[in-house]
């Protein structure tokens, strides 16, 4: 049964890294001693084991330990024998590009699907989707594949921002951008604001956290979801 | 010889389409009478025809003709016998994806050194550079490449966009997203502010317009770029 949390960002504004979150992380993790972390999207550019690390320190309040995954020598294993998996935010085309090198999607699948708890900010919640066709990241890197984890039947947009209407910048806005991806693409969207996060436990996906999140859905005009709603039947 | 004009926009704002550009758009292409249009980019999901007439309007304003290169049976032929070509801004992923269906990397590359007048706009500008790594774009559909027709010695990010110090959302900043290509690769990137533009003539590579623009080498702190610099040393 899957038990994932996909959260829109690692860290909201004023706080420290998950500490918005750390309850909700007890739970899901309440069997795990133990955590996989993959530290491949490298926020910034910092290192594996710098980006460890702070997951580390972040975890130790919840008395959960982190290993990270390019500590093992072989990350499918690695990914199949784990207790519960983190992976965290950043780029998420290295990231991406990162899980295809290592064979990493269908292992993680296998694992999601048969209940390692997972969790994923950022970068790590939009590889949940369908495709990272929804990344607000800079292509920096080019991955043999957009296809993702397809851990729910919907493409996420974490840092779902809204349109500054006193913004003189000619640059899309993120409601233009999901409208052209509609263009090419038929699946949902689901834009997570700073502080959402989704919780899927098996069939079901619903919408936490105190915020609305904003669904679009190609033809339609896009609307506001409440939090607690179910998003199971997006699809 | 080049003779090429790299805008970070074709509007700016407050003003109509190509407007703050035309009496420069007068001299680059002062021995067309016709320009071929190619409208791939598609903004905001708009049909190729939709694009061209809005390309057309502007372009009569200093009486020149606009077609459109969907119109013609064979692209590569219409861009190897073009008198000029334009460019304009959408979705560069969109836009990279369908030069490469059409096989017009290496003819536009062609008709460019060999003296046509190319005018690019936003995303007709990112693939100018030597990549569309450092596109702002979303990549709503997977091109066969991220190379892009390397018409000057590096990559360009249009509608830079400074860091805002005010923000409470943890995105990451454009500058953020530069440092982190950086990681994988080694070219410089121009960040070209809206209402600047670059005037390439031959080997030489001037920055145009009232504003800096700014500048990132791998391994350096970024720095500005007077109007009327040269960047032809930048590689």
């Amino acid at each position: 049964m899957k038990n994932i949390i996909i959260a829109s960002t690692s860290t909201i504004h004023g706080s420290g890294y998950l500490e918005y979150i750390l309850d909700e992380l007890s739970i899901l993790f309440n069997e795990a001693n133990s955590i996989l972390f993959i530290p491949y999207a490298r926020p910034g550019g910092i290192s594996h084991d710098a980006y460890t690390d702070t997951a580390r320190t972040a975890f130790a309040k919840i008395n959960k330990a982190i290993k990270g995954i390019h500590e093992f020598e072989n990350p499918v294993e690695a990914v199949t024998h784990a207790e519960a998996i983190f992976v965290g935010g950043g780029n998420t085309f290295v990231l991406t590009d990162q899980l295809y090198r290592n064979h990493l999607i269908e292992a993680i699948q296998t694992a999601v699907k048969s209940g390692t708890p997972y969790l994923g900010t950022s970068a790590g919640s939009n590889i949940c989707g369908l495709t990272i066709r929804t990344t607000n990241d800079m292509p920096i890197v080019y991955p043999p594949s957009f296809n993702a984890l397809a851990l729910v039947p919907f493409n996420i947009n974490p840092h779902y921002l809204d349109p500054d209407t006193n913004s003189k910048h000619m640059g899309e806005t993120r409601e233009t951008r999901i409208k052209e991806f509609h263009g090419f693409n038929p699946q949902p969207v689901v834009g997570l604001r700073e502080g959402s996060w989704l919780r899927v436990s098996g069939d079901s996906i619903v919408l936490k956290g105190k915020l609305t999140a904003r669904i679009f859905e190609k033809g339609k005009t896009p609307y506001e979801a409440e939090h607690d709603t179910e998003l199971n039947t997006l699809n």
